[in-house]
C-alpha cells in the first residue's frame, strides 16, 4: 500500500460550487425575511444573521486562502492573517451593503410598472440577484481577492445573463429591467440613479499595450453620470462620459463623450433636454 | 428553555426551488412519455398523470396560499378556498395548454432545418421548456396568482435567457429560434404562427403616471398579429400593431405600426408585400 | 389528457423519512450549542431554538394530521384543530423534555468509566439518541398520536437497537448501557435512576383475550422501582414489581415481584441488601 | 493525456447502495398504496406498480450481472441471458412474495396486542422490513443470484439487527417480534405460523468438513415445524427438529429434537401439551 | 397484482441531467489539476484520467445507445456496436480535443487585460465552459450520435448562454468574449484564432425547400477564416465568407463577403486595411 | 443590521455525518478493488488510493482539531501540529491496518461455511464493516482523539449492531459471526485466531472509585488469549483470562479465569480440552 505525504492543509482552487453556497448564504443573511429560511420572526432575525454569518464568513475565508495560496509565495500564517482582514473587511461594510441593495430594490420597484411588490422584485427580478452578488464581489475584489470575485460574478452571469465585472463602481439605485445580455467592463463607473435595459454593453474601445505588447490594464470602460437611462441595445464604448440626467436609446452605437442631459438616438444628433419631457421617449 | 408561539400553519413567501421542481413534475405530467420517468408505456401513461397532478398541483396550491397570504388580509378558510379553485381551474385548463405546447412543439419543428425530430425539439430547445413555463404561468397570472406565476416565467428566464412576462398572451404555433436575450412584456399580444429569432424585445415605448406621479399599468406593449416573423435584435416598442404576415428584420427599431403583409428592414421604407416572396429574405 | 378530481388536500400516510428530519431538528433545538448548527453562540442559542421549533412543529403538525385522518371520520377542521392542539402539547412540555434528558445525560456519564466528557456522551451514547427520540414519542403518544410516535421510536431502534415502545412511561435519570437489543414494552414503568445494560428485555408474559378472543391491551410489563439496576441479558416478564434499589443480574429470568433492595442472581435465591455493597457485584 | 482502453461494458461489484434503492422500489410496489408515493389511488395503483417494475427490475438485472460476471467466465451474451431469467423468475413470483407478505403481515397484527393497524405494522415493524428484504432475497438466492441476495438481506440486517441467511426457507405467516439480535441460519426451515422473539437463534451446532479440512455446506440448521412459538433469547442449534405446534421458553439452549407439542424451559424437562393451554406461559 | 413483461434493456430517451453529469466529468479527465477533485498530484494525475475515463465513457455510450435505438429499428447487438465505436472514437480524439481547448484558453487569456491567469479563464470564463461542452460534442455529432450532441451544447447554452450548434466546425485558438446571446449556427466554419463578442449571430439567410416544400439542411451559415474579430451584436448571415484578417464592427449587418482583411462598420463602406492599424478600433 | 466578531476558524464539534464519510473514504482506500469507485484497474489503484488519503486525512485532521480545541487550552499553532501529528501516524500505520483487515476477512471467509467469496464477506459481513472502523478508530484512540475514535466506533455501532470501544486492543485474524448484540469493553485485550459470536459480552464486572467516589478508569475487562472461540450469548465480566485454545459455550456467565484449552459450558465444570476435538462442540 502507497501512502503520500499528508499536506497539513491542503489548498485546491476556489470552488464555484462552494462561492455558490456561501453566497447564497450572504443574500440570506442579508434578506432574513424574505430569502432566509421559514419560521423566522423579526425577534430572532438579528440571532439569524448573526449565526449565517458566522459560518458563511470562515467558509469564505478558506475559498480566499486557496486563491492567495495560488497566487502568493507568503507563509501560512501570512496566508491566514489576509484572509482574515479581508473577511473581516468584507463583514463591516455588509450593512452598507445592506444599504445599497435595498435602494437598489427601491429603484427596480419604482422604475417597473409590472412590479407589484418589493417583494417580487427580490424574489423575481435579475437584476437584484446579480447586484447582491456583484455588491459582494466588488468589496472582495478591492480588498484583494479578485480570482473569489470573479467567480461570485460569473456565478450571477451564469444564473441571470448579466455580465458585470466585480471591478466596476456602481453606486446606488441601480436598476437592469430584463437584464439578459448586459455587459460591464471592469473599469466601467456608474453614478447614482442609473436605469439600463437588456443587452446594453459598458465596454472597451480598445486595448493598451505595453511596450512588450502586452496588454495594460488601464481605464479604458466609460464613466455613466447620475440619473441616466440606458435603453435596450445600446453599445457605449471606451473611457467617455455620459453626462448626469442623459438618455441614451436603444441600439445607439456611442463612442464620444456627451454632456449632461443629452439625448442620443439612433440616426440623431445628441441633444440636450430637461429630463422632465423624457417620459414620452425614447 | 425559550418556547415560541406556535402558529396553526405557516406562510412564507413562494420559493423558487419549490416551485422549479413543481412545474418539472408538471413538465413530466404534460409529455409523459418524453420528459416523465423511465420505465412508462402507453398502458401506464394516463395513470402516471393523474398520479403526478395529485402530488404536483396540492403542492401548488401550497405555494398559492403563500402569495395570497402575503397579499391579503382574509381569513385562512378564504385563502384556502380561493387556492383551491386557482388551482382546479389550471387542472381543468392543462389539457388545452398541452394542445397549445404542441402546435408549439410542430411549429419550432417545421421552422428549424436543423431539428431532426420532435423529440430533439422537446429535449433541447429553450423555446420549448420557456413555453412550457410561460403557459402555465399564464394560467396562474389569469387566475389570480401573479407572483407564483412570475416566479416561474423568471425561472425559464434563468434557465434559457427567454423573459416572457406571465400576462402577456400568446396564441398558439409560437416559436422563438435561439432565444437569449428574447423580451416579451406585461401586455403584449401575439397571434398565432408567429416566429422570432434571438435578442427580440417587445416592450414598452413610455409609461403613464396617474395624477401622483405612480406608473400605472396600462396596455403599453405591441400587439403581434398571426403568421408574422421577426429577426434577430429587432426591437418593437409601445401599444403598436404588427399587421398579419408582416416581416421585421433584424435589428430593426420600430416604434410605429405597420399593416399586414408588410416588411421592415433597417434604413428602408416599409413595404407591403405576399409572404410567398418571403423565403429568400431577409 | 387525463385529468384527476384535484383533492383540496392531501393525507398520504405519515412519511418515515419526513419525521427523521423532524426529530433530528426538534434534537438540534433541544441541544443547540451540541446537535445545532456551526456559528451558534450564547446570545443566538434562543433564537435558533424559537426558529427551529417554529418550522419543526408544524411540520410535525402536517404528520399528525396524517395519521388522524387516516384514522377517523372527522372533518377537516377538525382534523386542524385537534393536530394543532397535540403540537401545542408536545410544545410546552418540550422545557421538561430538555429537563429530563439532562438527568439522563447526568446518568450516563457518572455510570460509566469511559464516559470522558457529557459532549462524548451526546454524540456517542446510543442511549441518549434513544432518549431523546422517546421522551418526544411519549409525549405525542399521551396527546393522541401513537402511530407518529411508534415510527419515531422505531427510528430510534433501527438507530441504536433499542427498542422502546412510546407508550411505556420512565421517569429521570435512566441510562442504558450499550444498548443494543434492550426491549421496553408499551405498559412497562421505570422509575427514576434506573440502569440498564444492553440486550435487557422487560417484556410482556401472557396476553389477555377478551370473549370474542381477541387480544386486550392490559397492563402486562414490569414496574421497576428508583435506583434498580439491571444487567446484561436479564428478562424480566409480566406486570411484576422490582423494588426500588435491587439489582437483577445479567441473563436473569424473572417473573414474580421481588422486594426493594433485592439481589437477583442466576441460579440464586433472591435477597434483599444493602445498595453499598453492591459495587463488586454482579 | 493517457488514454485508457475503453471496456464495451463495465461490471463493478454489486452496490449495496443501489441495491437498497431497488429493494425500496420493489417494496413500494408490493405495497403501492401504503409504501409508494404520495397521490396514488385505487384506480392507479397497477400502472404505478408496472412503471416502477419496468424500472426496478431491469436495475435489479443490472446487478446481478455483475455478480455473474464477478464469478464465472462466461460470455458476454451467456451473462445477459441468465440475468434476464432470473429476473423474470422474479417477476412471475412477486405475486407470491405480495401473498405471503400479507400473512406475514397479518400474523404480526394478530401477534401483538400493541399494534393498532396493519399500517402500523407495515410503516413501523421491523419485522415486515426484514420479511420484504429477505422473501425477495430468497428468490435470487434459489434462481441463482447468491451475493445480490446476501447484499440485500444484510442491508436488512443493518436496518433492524435481524439476520435471515437467504438461503432459509420461511413459510407463510412469520412473526418476529421485536427483532434485534435474531439470527435464522442459511440451511434453516420453517413452517407455517411460527412466531419468534427477539435475540432467538437458529444456528449451527457444529461444521462438517470434507477429506481437505474444508468446510462443506450441509444441512446444519434447525427444522422448526408450524405453528411453533420460541420466546426471546433462545438458542437452537444444529439440525434437529422442532415439532409442529411447540412452544420453546425463553434464553432455552436447545440442541435436541423435540416432539410435537412440546414445551421446553430453561432447567425443565420437555413436557408436550395442548396449545390452548399456552396462554399463561412462560 | 399486475405483473410487466421484463424487458431485457431500457431504451429511454438521453437523459440531460446524466448527459450534465456525464460531461462534467470529461471536463475533470480534461483538466484534472484545476477541474477535477482535492488531493490530485502530478504524480497521480493520470491515473486520475484513466479512472474517470473508465467511468464517463461506458456512461456515455449508454447515452448514445438510447439515441441509436430511439432512432433506428437496428438489433441490440448493432446498436451496442455502434456505440462502443463512437465512444471509442471520442476517446482517441480527446487528447486532441485537450491540445485546442488548450489553444482556446491561450487566446483567452492573451485577448482579455482583465484576465489575469489562465486558472481565472478556466475557472470563470463562460467561453471555455462553452468550448469544453462544444468541442466533445462535435465529435459526437460527427460520429453519429446527434442528438447527444444537441443536448450537451444545450446545456452549455442554458448555463453561458452562448448557443453554438454541435454541427459547426471551430479551428483552434477561438475566444469569445462576455458570450451572452452568441448564436452560431449548424453549417458555420471558423478558422483558427478568430474573436468574437457577445451578441454575435452566425445565421443563415433564407432556407432550401425541396419538391415537396420540406427544409433542407445545406450549407446557409458563414464562414469566418483566420484572424477575424467580430464585435458585439454583429449579425452575419448566410453562406457568405468573411475574409481572413478583417474586423466586422458592432451592430453589424451583413449578408455578403467580404474579402481577406476587410473592416465593416454601421453605415460605412467595406474597407481593405493591415491589421497592425486595427488598435484603435473599432 | 447586526455584525457578529468573525473568529478566524471555527471550531464546532466533531461532526458524525463528516466523520461517518472520512471512514467510507478510508475504507475504499484501504480496498480500492472492492470499495473504491467504479473503473479502478490494477493500474490505478495506487494513485486512486494516495488522492484518496490526500482529501480523507487533511479531513479527518479537521476533526481532530475539533476536538482539541474542544479539550484544551493550547494555542492555535498547538492545535494545527498536535493535529497533524496525529494523522502522520494514522497514515504511517494505515498500511499495518490493512494488513490486520486481511487478517480477519480471512479469518471470517475461512469460519463460516455459509461463505462464498473473500468478496461476499467484505461487501456483506458486518464483522468486516465493524473491523475498519475500529483499527482505524483504536489507532486514533491512541494517538490522543478519542473522542473522534469513539463517533467513529458508534458508527459502527449502529451500522452494525457490534459495539468495540475503540480502547480495546484486539490482534490479528479477528472474526465475529452475525455479531448483533456484541459488546468488547475499554480496556479488554484479544489475541489472535479469536473467533466470537452474536451476543457475547467481554465487559466489566464492578468498577472502582478513588477516595472522592469518582469511578475509576482502570483494566476491568477481560483478556482473551490466542484461538479462543466464544459462542452466541456468552457473558465474560471482569479482568479475568481465558486461555489461550479455549471454547467459551452459548449463554455461558463467566466472572473467574480459565486456563488454556478449557472448554466452559452451561451448568457443566470447566475441562482442559484438545481443540482437536472440539470440532462436534457446544
Amino acid at each position: 500500500m502507497v501512502m503520500p505525504q499528508i499536506p497539513e492543509d491542503e489548498y485546491p482552487f476556489p470552488s464555484r460550487l462552494a462561492l455558490g453556497q456561501i453566497i447564497d448564504n450572504l443574500a440570506s443573511a442579508l434578506f432574513p425575511m424574505r430569502l432566509g429560511p421559514r419560521g423566522l420572526t423579526l425577534e430572532t432575525e438579528d440571532a439569524f444573521v448573526v449565526t449565517s454569518l458566522r459560518r458563511a464568513l470562515p467558509d469564505l475565508a478558506a475559498q480566499v486562502r486557496m486563491e492567495l495560496h495560488a497566487g502568493h509565495a507568503e507563509s501560512e500564517a501570512d496566508i491566514h492573517a489576509e484572509a482574515h482582514r479581508i473577511i473581516c473587511a468584507l463583514a463591516e461594510s455588509l450593512p452598507d451593503v445592506r444599504r445599497l441593495l435595498d435602494t437598489d430594490l427601491e429603484a427596480a420597484f419604482a422604475g417597473d410598472p409590472a412590479a407589484r411588490s418589493v417583494d417580487e422584485v427580490l424574489l423575481c427580478y435579475p437584476a437584484l440577484t446579480t447586484m447582491i452578488h456583484y455588491r459582494i464581489a466588488h468589496l472582495l475584489y478591492r480588498e484583494g481577492a479578485p480570482l473569489v470575485a470573479r467567480i461570485i460574478t460569473e456565478i450571477a452571469h451564469s444564473r441571470t445573463g448579466i455580465d458585470i465585472h466585480p471591478g466596476a463602481q456602481v453606486d446606488e439605485s441601480f436598476f437592469i429591467d430584463h437584464g439578459t445580455g448586459v455587459v460591464i467592463g471592469q473599469t466601467a463607473i456608474i453614478g447614482k440613479r442609473v436605469r439600463l435595459f437588456q443587452a446594453v454593453t459598458l465596454g472597451a474601445r480598445s486595448f493598451t499595450t505595453d511596450e512588450q505588447g502586452h496588454l495594460v490594464n488601464t481605464p479604458r470602460h466609460p464613466v455613466i453620470e447620475d440619473d441616466v437611462v440606458i435603453y435596450a441595445g445600446a453599445t457605449i464604448l471606451g473611457r467617455i462620459t455620459i453626462g448626469a440626467g442623459s438618455a441614451i436609446g436603444g441600439n445607439v452605437w456611442l463612442t464620444k463623450s456627451v454632456g449632461p442631459r443629452s439625448i442620443v438616438q439612433q440616426g440623431a444628433p445628441n441633444v440636450s433636454i430637461e429630463r422632465d419631457t423624457l417620459e414620452d421617449w425614447p
